[in-house]
């Protein structure tokens, strides 16, 4: 979707982004009364293909496990509306994007953007679709923080809130990680202070640190101890050289090497910094529960009990505001080895719960057999 | 301290090290029938300058919290001695030494080390000093692991030690880690397949990111959001760049950049290879007891409640190990939020633990004044 020179983005830096483009994919149809849309927002390194096999990597879509024919997000029922995040790199204007200014790719001249204007973005999305008020928004890790963003900023638009696996903002740890992955990507000689593009190279090299460091803190200790242990890969002793000797080590170089395929190195240092710089609280004098009063938007919070990133005591800090705000809030801690990477997987418990909010939420709305 | 051609250092991989050197400091005096000698060993990234001003960086030794006068390891009671490990850059021999057979630095050439080597190597200094059995072998972290092999392999020389914040074994989540960091080291251009020191240069960038990583996981959650928090550096409001925003970020970047003046890539490399490596249940058919069986060593293990590097499930496990195999072992899990980092800091009831095993131990063995 392209929005011209007379529909800017207002961005949080005081920078008005003109022109520019969202790349989103919906699935199943929008009712006559305009009722039944669920808007999905990703994590940091998803995309807008949700239920759909990856047009760069032909991978099935990133949530499939929640989203499609028979999930608890079932296109039957509901119009599902996934778009890339501004500043991201598959479609939606961001650093990788030509710079009309200069006919160049923007690089490190794109104006540093925020999880509230990522929501903005999505808004005007949502209202040239002609949707006023969407029935869910749903997003875990990042799409989390943009739920509960547009719970408070847009309270009137959302009907229903599913925040998975997220925070109000972001804890000193879980920004050292962050900088650690960006300091990797700026200390890749090919990096060219975010002028690679223009180079026809790419900072391949740190990218894959930095994705590495993260996929880390994805998982939990006891899910890689399951997942590797100690186990060799392809051997029983030591190679006694500094080859993957170690299953975990070539799966983790596995995974900093085909994220680089995928990805654009300066995209992840734009929505690393967003991420970090998110505080809902900031916006409302430091109290939490300001910045949900009088919303009457139904929401539902899910932790997992080894998610180390995005710990259960966040999620609690969050239900408590709520609570405080009088707002209409179901939490649920779910018990798993799998760390933060439990919202992508297969964890009955959490479809469970997700389907059950959506479903009283849509009896509650008037939805037909949602 | 030198040793010849006559007196290789046979290592874990087949390979004899020959003629290698080891660089040490003592504190204190060998008592007359030398029953007073500590061995202290250090950790990762530390060296033997335990309780002296430290020749490159110009900073108190490591642990003048733990060793010096008044403290529990007083050098007016006991022969204190710390060498540099096998493999590391403070003067032992390792992968920045010449290489005796090309006249060139050693690089990748030098063979890769293990725990278990580092100790062969302090017991052939231990030798050289005269010293039979050591009053005590004292270290944390890398340290520990080295005070824990001691303890399997030359029981009748090790009359009591005092093992913390360590493991038996590197954990998956701890080898993905250090895996991290040895690919940001060798993602560094200027690394040259090891072979930078030829050149005149060195792979800084690399290396201070792995030292960033290494350092968030040296710290809890809980400390690093005491100390910083989302404070600001210097400033209110963001910047909305990629500057060190936040004080974590840039405690972080120095934490890399003051870390490359005064350490070796390689050595870096090799070091965490061999914590690793590192499993004394191993050599044993997988059986932990079985590596303790019939030893007479006092042992104490001692962990900190918030070090998810080496979390207290580890000790525990080692403690269960030892009191199978009936060893005298004493076990405490000290209450702090700051980390891994703890065994370093100043945290009294863990001199008070540590001062109270070694005043006991060396009533046992007819220390005097301990």
């Amino acid at each position: 979707m392209h929005f011209g020179a007379d529909q800017p983005l207002r961005l949080d830096c005081g920078v008005d982004l003109s022109p520019f483009q969202i790349a989103y994919q919906t699935y199943g149809e929008l009712n006559a009364d305009r009722s039944n849309a669920i808007l999905i927002c990703h994590a940091l390194t998803g995309d807008q293909h949700v239920a759909n096999v990856h047009p760069v990597t032909g991978k099935p879509g990133w949530w499939e496990t929640l989203v499609g024919p028979g999930r608890p997000i079932d296109p039957k029922h509901y119009f599902i509306i996934c778009s890339n995040v501004i500043g991201g790199c598959m479609g939606s204007t961001g650093p990788a994007s030509i710079n009309p200014a200069t006919g160049k790719v923007w690089g490190l001249d794109f104006p540093v953007i925020t999880i509230p204007d990522m929501v903005r973005a999505q808004a005007m999305l949502i209202d040239r679709l002609g949707i006023d008020t969407l029935f869910a928004v749903v997003g875990g890790s990042m799409g989390g923080m943009q739920v509960l963003q547009w719970t408070a900023a847009y309270p009137a638009r959302v009907y229903s809130a599913l925040a998975i696996a997220c925070s109000t903002r972001h804890s000193a740890q879980n920004i050292a990680f962050h900088e650690l992955g960006r300091q990797a990507v700026m200390a890749d000689p090919d990096w060219h202070n975010g002028g690679y593009a223009d180079r026809g190279i790419h900072p391949h090299r740190g990218l894959a640190v930095a994705r590495m460091a993260a996929h880390i803190t994805y998982l939990s200790d006891a899910a890689l101890h399951r997942k590797f242990g100690r186990r060799m890969q392809d051997r029983e002793l030591p190679t006694f050289s500094f080859d993957a000797d170690f299953q975990v080590e070539s799966y983790l170089r596995y995974q900093g090497s085909s994220f680089v395929e995928r990805f654009d190195a300066n995209s992840y240092l734009y929505l690393t910094r967003a991420m970090d710089y998110f505080d809902i609280a900031a916006d409302h004098g430091g109290v939490l529960a300001k910045a949900f009063a009088g919303i009457k938007t139904r929401l539902c919070v899910v932790s997992f009990t080894s998610d180390w990133l995005f710990p259960t005591s966040e999620s609690r800090a969050l239900v408590h505001a709520l609570n405080a705000s009088s707002a209409r809030v179901s939490f649920a801690e779910i018990e798993t080895d799998r760390g933060h990477d439990a919202f992508l997987l297969d964890v009955p418990e959490f479809f469970d719960i997700s389907r059950a909010f959506l479903q009283s939420a849509g009896k509650a709305r008037g939805l037909k057999d949602s």
